[in-house]
């Protein structure tokens, strides 16, 4: 990551970076409870891979670098789960979008789902806002897409699409070596309800990988299974 | 996993498996938050890697398999992390014993520490009794172990130490590749505070590995690094 994100003292999503402007939330935020001083840092970013460096100055942004554009990832990587209960969904949100995650796809109630939203769309709005929320705290220039309700069998047939399974291939582990290169990289993995998927819920074809040798609460898969897809995806960019 | 504990409806710690009887806490958790019926599965462990299959009968544990002995872990792999505000340390050591972790380490506070407990002992004692719950939920026979407060000093020279720090190797990224080969696993990461360490604090004869590309809040730290652990383990173990 650039240093100049890393350091600075606040990160914010603006509408346009030519006449960076904030909105009253983030004004809020920054003045009040971060305290930011003029002359402190702040780096500006569109959440479309464009950001470029200011300053704090009486109480807005003043630009001092120029816009600097980043690459869209070359293959996103994404998770599908089914919502869980209480504030857990923004906990997974928020981690999943500090771990990198491009896609974060909310599920349709499946079989088993014991959460079924009657107010999806307020929902998937406010966890949007925990996304970008959390996409600020981590210095991210790509906001993260946060989609749903998506049914399983459209998720299924997403590209790269994988099951976790304490069955499955043990993918994860196996990186690396010959036996995983036989196999296809999943690049979003779908955690199911804490009451599982029945085996008829997913046609034999759909890969199934292995989060690990434990069994995990739903909301940890989820994080694993980004983890593990966040390292994937950087060891692939080191070989 | 084994079958027997992965499908049981239940899991519980006893003092001893010879006649297998249930804490107060357990029996009322049992019989009236999951509303056991008589002859429904339950496995008992004794934390340190005995477990036997029971059922359930008159309210109590009747014994219906022999003792079993899982082997202690050749390799114990742990995170060593500075406690953060408010209820964030429970969910980190319940994330930490679903995720498999043998070791789970308090830090006492260093520099850029925000949090200085004043009643470390209880907030420790505290943080077993969660580990514990997690470990019902996740089916472990062996507990880990909950310690602290332990100062930087003596974790940076526990075995196989590495300090988790975004300029650090990617270990766990190059994992399976001839150059990790020349590094040492690492099988303890130490997770600094919001703060980070200074430069000073850490020696530079300690091992520094990246969690990453992203910038992680420190309980997302904590988790990731347990997720990275415990994948590079089964890996070592698979190979």
């Amino acid at each position: 990551m650039i240093d100049a994100l890393r350091n600075s003292v606040a990160h914010v999503f603006v509408d346009h970076l030519d006449s960076p402007s904030l909105s009253d939330t983030d004004q809020h935020h920054l003045s009040r409870v971060l305290r930011l001083r003029d002359g402190e840092s702040v780096t500006a970013s569109d959440g479309r891979g464009g950001w470029r460096a200011c300053e704090w100055a009486d109480g807005q942004l003043r630009v001092v670098g120029d816009i600097v554009r980043v690459p869209a990832p070359t293959q996103r990587i994404g998770v599908a789960f089914a919502p869980v209960k209480g504030d857990r969904n923004d906990w997974s949100v928020q981690k999943l979008t500090e771990i990198g995650m491009d896609d974060i796809v909310l599920l349709a109630p499946t079989r088993h789902s014991v959460v079924r939203w009657s107010d999806a769309d307020k929902q998937l709005r406010k966890l949007s806002v925990v996304a970008r929320e959390a996409a600020m705290q981590s210095r991210r220039v790509w906001l993260p897409a946060v989609s749903g309700l998506v049914s399983l069998a459209d998720a299924l047939v997403m590209p790269g699409a994988a099951v976790a399974d304490p069955s499955g291939t043990a993918w994860f582990a196996s990186m690396g070596t010959e036996h995983s290169a036989t196999l296809t990289a999943p690049t979003v993995v779908i955690v199911g309800p804490e009451g599982g998927f029945d085996i008829d819920e997913i046609p034999a074809s759909v890969p199934r990988v292995s989060l690990g040798d434990t069994i995990l609460r739903a909301e940890t898969a989820t994080l694993v299974a980004a983890t593990l897809l966040a390292s994937a995806s950087r060891a692939k960019g080191a070989s």
